[in-house]
């Protein structure tokens, strides 16, 4: 058995689920599920048996304080934001200095995953595979035709792996038609921006077509002291685009299938049921569908309204429909230009 | 010219103006048009030049504080609710003791008159027919086929008055259809209401009909010590029901036709705008229609949803469209039965 290290990248403001998600409590911090747990803490918890706690979570100085106060994970703290291959390269530098011959995982810190058995088992296969040498990427089964996601076409078995396919291509977000195309051809999964292989293999791939930036990350681990000096200078760039693209053009791409629901939880639609009222804390509904979350003592009355989306915070009300939802960042937007920085 | 005494009934909840319209602050107490004047001070507004000061509210017990804190007018508190026809009875009988050859006018503390001067040359006309001994009625040109309201029918000229007319009878609130045939036929007039005649001509129709109701008032009016044991047992009637019907249909009631903008509020459909947005405090839109009041410094934001009502106090959020603007008591009667007082 390979040893996993599990490295999470926990960034992003999740302006579209203002005003639960603030600059200073950003999405990953918050427990939007209800669950008791941060989606943060979620992801640690489904990494803990897998890596044997062997986790690293990279995040913005900002939050590092409140990261290692949720979590017992190892935390890079980063001096500014560089984006994802910048994050994920620093840490399994770390890892390729420390563990050489393990195998790292990247996981965001903002995922939903329903079926922890089925993460658990579709993750030792790309395990298994990844330490064969391969850049290995989860895919997920589509259940609509989503234009949110980008796609992994892959449609040929890889070896003799269970479920192993090898990836033809990566293919950006498409507009509904292309979609409903994808779910009805098969052979397209989900990009959850999963990915799995050795540090070195990581590493390698980035110096092909970003030299500067794996020298970078590798200097930085190798020398701790260094970050400050070389981190702002580090290419902003995200691993789809700097890695797994390049990578799946010359066929070193590897898919693994994962049947388990997955939700990035990308705006407060995802938080709603498919139909009726889904209520969390002091509300008074009278003839209403959607979603109401009320995190105050001031009760929320909500009156013959359908596909409702109300959040109440201690200092904000949003109010806005299921179909909306997308457009809630412009109320952050909104909210910058005016100077409002005590509500963003 | 006959001496007009102005009658201000300030009672009712307003149960579908919730949470503006509490019980401790009910409608007429509020300002709820943004003019600078709750309703009751723009109803004393109105009616300072035509009464040369001579008005009286009778409001209930818990709001005779209030009350007589917003307006300079004579206050009867009345110690328990008895409807309207003890209020205005109780007042009219103590100008009839103290003005008997005056005219009283009765005016709803929680309504919305939009001209003033035309508001007044309707009233100096129903105060000359008053004067020689009719019960005179003020009727709304209807200007929708509405079911909110009762209706006068009325369609002969009233002597040789430039608009006066007799009213054949009182038409309880219709159906659309009938509504629509209403408007469509004319001769038909929003019953706002407002009645003028002398106080005599009044408790004397009352007597007519309800001679124990008449008497108490009369009582009252010349012992005031005997409020409290009188008042409670006064019959609890309508001033429609108890004098103006009966009235009309012995063909002594006249109405005096009003051009003026009028509406008595009675949801939140009426404070918004026929399109558009209308939006009062600290709000963020995004692509919305329909009225937004917010009385706090929390934010509200609301974005991409159509004839949406929000309304944020200190202590409670609505959230409702403007179809559903009359199912707001069902918030109200819901934390009554939950025992909340606090918000009712």
């Amino acid at each position: 058995m390979t040893d996993l290290w599990g490295i999470v990248p926990a960034g992003g403001a999740g302006t579209r689920l203002w005003p639960l998600s603030r600059a200073n409590s950003p999405k990953f911090l918050l427990d939007l599920t209800g669950a008791g747990r941060t989606l943060l803490q979620q992801t640690c918890d489904r990494l803990e048996p897998l890596t044997e706690g062997r986790i690293i979570v990279v995040t913005g100085a900002a939050h590092e304080a409140a990261v290692s106060s949720q979590v017992s994970a190892r935390v890079i703290a980063e001096p500014s934001p560089r984006d994802s291959m910048a994050a994920i390269g620093l840490a399994a530098a770390i890892v390729e200095r420390e563990d050489p011959d393990a195998v790292v995982g990247s996981f965001a810190a903002d995922q939903v995953i329903g079926d922890a058995a089925a993460f658990g088992a579709c993750v030792a296969e790309a395990v298994e595979v990844a330490a064969g040498g391969q850049l290995v990427t989860l895919g997920i089964v589509p259940t609509a035709p989503s234009e949110a996601f980008g796609y992994i076409h892959a449609t040929r078995r890889y070896l003799d792996y269970p479920t192993a396919l090898a990836v033809e291509s990566f293919v950006e977000k498409p507009d509904r038609d292309r979609a409903i195309v994808y779910l009805a051809a098969g052979g397209y999964w989900w990009n959850a921006g999963m990915f799995v292989c050795r540090p070195t293999v990581l590493l390698d791939l980035l110096a092909e077509n970003h030299p500067e930036l794996a020298a970078g990350v590798r200097e930085i681990a190798a020398d701790p002291a260094s970050m400050d000096r070389i981190w702002p200078g580090l290419e902003k760039i995200a691993i789809d685009h700097a890695v797994a693209e390049p990578a799946a053009a010359s066929g070193r791409v590897v898919t693994v299938p994962g049947t388990f629901a997955w939700d990035d939880i990308g705006d407060f639609a995802a938080l709603a049921g498919d139909s009726g009222l889904t209520t969390h804390g002091d509300v008074v509904e009278v003839s209403t569908s959607g979603l109401v979350i009320n995190q105050t003592d001031r009760p929320v009355a909500v009156v013959g309204i359908d596909d409702v989306i109300v959040v109440q915070t201690a200092d904000a009300t949003l109010v806005t429909t299921r179909g909306s939802t997308q457009r809630v960042k412009a109320v952050v937007d909104r909210l910058r230009e005016e100077g409002r920085t005590d509500l963003l």
